[in-house]
């Protein structure tokens, strides 16, 4: 393979535009690419019983210490949200969640099309806050009327959130105990899974397994082609999965297609050293990503002087720009425009990924010297 | 790219086994790998946005002389099917089939759970009989309470058939002139298009994109990783589709996935020659394919002896065979049991595809000579 | 309250038109009538928590023998099945019936629109065959990609059929020893219950209790305005049926209007003697309709010579009438034409109901004396 | 008819209690029950083709001066809800509405069980604000991603509102041109009409049908057993509409039952008098219910000294009582707790209906002079 044409194009010579628009612009990172061509001649079976997919399910539960975890995969995030919360929902139940989450914004209502309401509390920078959820829900249990409401069956909480931010281990703990008082799942879209662990100081997948009923572990936003993988960490999904999927239309015949670029994310790289387990693709993939959106946000704050819009520790970095600086700053950074602050100044976006380079940050660095 | 290790593996050295067990268990055709490899760089827009999908669409519309046709990618057949139906249909319709069809038998209710009733019309040899469609049309139409039923909206067809039969283009064209008639649109799953279209010695992508509403062409189980592409040859999608798609969880974010793979398969080869449009990648396939299973049915047929079950001219084949004969034949042969003809005898089928080789076959024919 | 213009209008007069055309063109059975006038002033709690519903549905649990049963009140026949098939099934299961069943053909899809297949096996007489069942089922399970097709989670029958046929009380039992050895429930549509009941010899409401898991009693078609009455009569009814329910849109606030009319159908009539409970206006009405289909039998078959075109003992008749006799029997009947038998013959359908007087077919058999 | 035993029982006696719960705890209002009576011996079409629904209907466009208005005639107000949201709407629209609406809150999800999401604006005392709705829409148009966020299709509001409140026609006319300019449908909830139009001083069934697309006229809180009325004024219905009903469960085999009762309600009553038309019942049940709650308003306010809670003008009324009086308010008067104001002060719901009658007030007047 040609290390040339495959390793993502560097953004940081001169006059070049370092990319930071988002994450999920690029093809899949080298090492899902290679897996990909080297496993490419072997036939397997398909929907789900490929060996590939049953390798990297193994590794999941081994990154996960969840031995009895369930492993579904699918093809993107919207899918997986929507075909999942139905899976897992009773028909008359509907899902928690902040107002700012993808499910209630920006998913053209998949999950009210499989039938359920999304109710939507108020998001704190993108987060729930667990008082405000246990006070909703003692109200609605509490209410006469109950049965001629939605039911709460679940709470979805994005990790990290479409912000950028983190619940802490305390936070998740805290939402665990009123999920399990309250009879609730507590699901995890982990679309961006990767940059949220490696920011994070006391998140880990075992964690998140122990604390969770469901959660997905993101792909396409961290390095594959394409592919969630949904983990059940207690052995407790739904009976008759394949069914609900394929009825889904989420089935994918080449389910090796998925597995394979799995099983690279979390083949452990390298020796162990030290009796520290070696780090996965996936979390190599993550680390960089933060540590460049770190880079970032000291040039971008210490630097350049610019305000934080909101304090993200992830690769979502969001900062409010005056107005003045956007045409100079787009000669040289993509990035997205997120809502005006004011007349004057606006909440700009920029985003690193897998495919952004110590490079790239050092150009821009170097540019604002 | 090494060649050892990404060609199918050929299985007809001595003692192998032919893999004719379907058509889903190999990886990705090479040129279509090589060009997520060559393209794997590049940053694109997302969400069907992305150069590479919209170039495969530019191609389709080329093979397809349909200047007007829209084009959608979709991750997986079954979400095709579910996903467009809904779209196409008005709430209050069902879709006509033969009992044989997928979406009747194999798609776990996926059109049902759209909220789509699923009629099922005699199928014969897989196939509708026109002069029953009509019949049944007629008696529809004629009934009083017709409004009390599900009003017909739309005729499915598979394209081969799930066993491997083709329509004629008289066929296709008969079929078109009853839906014009009764106001119904007509749909042609194409899964395993390519296969179809090398078989049959009058339909072409030209002929189904004057003659229908709508049809998919198959990547699956053609050369693809995974992917179909949706053609509405005459500009006649349902408005709103990016909505529609990713309410159905169909709408990949890394769009260019599959479009890098049709822009692969639908890239003409080699240089035009004496005025004939050069043949694609997808007609490459489905002409070897077609090739080795006549191939096979000389083999089956004229030296083996064996009854055709269903007279196939597709990548299907289905053979009456000995019961005492099995054994001896899975040695070198991998194939599906399809069911029980009699006390001694079995129908099986044989499945070449993409991925089989000149190489499997000879070494078949060696060992039967 | 006036008797003459609330009793339904005899049809016996010379000149008159019998109708025999349906059970639902009258009003309400004048004793449902009344009893909705004398409980109309009082005030009552809403949703099903009304005394009327307790009451009718205490009177229900002795009719059928079922302490434990639970009992819903909804409003029509089709709302019904789709409601109660939809919470009764896990997502991913079908419901079989015969391909005559009023689910698959006449409720426009409304089982469908819950997201469930109907899956249709042949009719004899619009019964199922029990062999023919468990042949489905046996081919079914044995199917290696059963996951890929819809699981068969429920039987649902009428009783009596769409062509007034009835399951014996052996037949019943079959069907379920059957669905119980296959883990599938067994429901039954009972819109013309009444009728079927009268006109069985040995399948009575603590029968269809023992033998099934669900019924409905048909309210519409047998003396009410409106309503049904769904019984799950081992207490199995699915949690949090109240917000299922509602969720269909099938909960009246006043659910009052349907209890009041159940109470009146359910109450024993006049006293108890010789320690046989009193029947119920319920029986009576179907009583009443069979005892005057059977003088209608006696009527066309021994007196005008028609062949019965399906041999029913219930409430609806069908005969093959000369296509020369059926402008002259329009002139004192009205009635439904079925189906063309051949090109002199037509099949046409007769129906009695609790509407129909002694009056009404003495003098269609003094009109043929 | 016996006046003494339909008459709802007056509950202005020493020691009885004044019932202002609900408006949905009676039977049907006399004159609705007389016609049921009157009608029963007559046979008629069914599926919404009977006489008394077509004569019902053609009251209902005289009322509301729309000749080409299609009418369609339900069981319930959560049914009619869902099935007309569903049927009106594009499969990827969803309908806006206050946060405190009926489909929102009390429906058990209906709405989103046919696949449409419900956006939540803030409620104004149950309201929406027109800015707020324009600023919403606004927003959502010049969204980039709007394609991925659920399309506005419908406008939902409750006139009167579920806190008794009215838009007047100034407002009403405010929606229809934010819903004309950006190509919504403007949908009126009218389960309690008959008291708004009451109580509004230009609101009227005529200029409901200029201003809207969509409007239902309430019989179950307004005098009938049960029974909605859709209205389309400007014959705007969808096509196919009783396939669409009935596919919902909607469609009422004794269409008459529900036709009957609206002809009793729209039925001029008396003669026409100095060219006024003379009113409906439907009138004289709002105007009577809306002059007993205005004389229970000044009874708590003027001479009870309580301070209203939301400033209704309709049936139903909110006021703040101190929770030391509450014990001795329930010896004379039946209502709800609405919700706690503080420590001390509790909001609670007094609604009368058609079946307060004058008695029960000046009973309640005499008792606190």
């Amino acid at each position: 393979m040609n290390q040339d044409t495959n390793k993502p194009q560097s953004t940081g010579g001169a006059g070049e535009i370092c990319h930071l628009e988002s994450d999920y612009n690029n093809g899949a990172h080298e090492a899902v690419l290679r897996h990909l061509i080297e496993t490419n001649a072997e036939r397997t079976q398909s929907y789900g019983d490929d060996r590939f997919s049953d390798q990297a399910r193994q590794l999941i539960r081994e990154a996960c210490q969840a031995p009895e975890a369930q492993i579904w995969f699918l093809a993107g995030g919207t899918q997986t949200n929507a075909t999942i919360i139905d899976c897992a929902l009773q028909p008359y139940e509907g899902v928690l969640c902040a107002d700012t989450a993808h499910i209630n914004v920006h998913e053209s209502g998949a999950v009210e099309f499989t039938g359920h309401k999304v109710i939507a509390l108020p998001s704190h920078d993108g987060k729930l806050d667990a008082d405000e959820l246990r006070a909703w829900l003692d109200a609605y249990f509490a209410d006469e009327t109950a049965e001629h409401m939605v039911r709460p069956g679940m709470v979805y909480i994005t990790f990290p959130t479409e912000l950028g931010t983190l619940y802490s281990a305390d936070e998740l703990r805290t939402l665990h105990d009123i999920c399990s008082a309250y009879g609730l799942l507590l699901y995890v879209d982990g679309a961006r899974l990767a940059y949220g662990l490696a920011a994070s100081s006391d998140v880990t997948l075992p964690l998140l397994s122990r604390l969770t009923d469901i959660f997905y572990i993101g792909g396409t936003k961290c390095g594959a082609l394409c592919g969630e993988a949904v983990v059940f960490p207690k052995g407790n999904a739904p009976s008759h999965m394949l069914s609900r999927i394929k009825r889904h239309g989420a089935l994918l015949a080449k389910s090796r297609v998925v597995g394979v670029q799995f099983q690279a994310l979390f083949q452990p790289l390298g020796g162990v050293t030290h009796g520290e387990p070696a780090p996965t693709l996936y979390q190599t993939i993550g680390r960089q990503a933060v540590d460049l959106a770190l880079r970032l946000r000291r040039l971008f704050v210490d630097r350049l002087g610019y305000t934080p819009y909101i304090d993200s520790p992830t690769n979502q970095q969001f900062y409010i720009i005056p107005n003045a600086d956007l045409a100079a700053l787009r000669r040289h950074i993509g990035f997205e425009v997120w809502c005006p602050v004011d007349a004057t100044r606006t909440a700009c976006r920029f985003v690193t990924s897998w495919a952004t380079t110590e490079q790239d940050i050092a150009a821009l660095e170097q540019l604002y010297t």
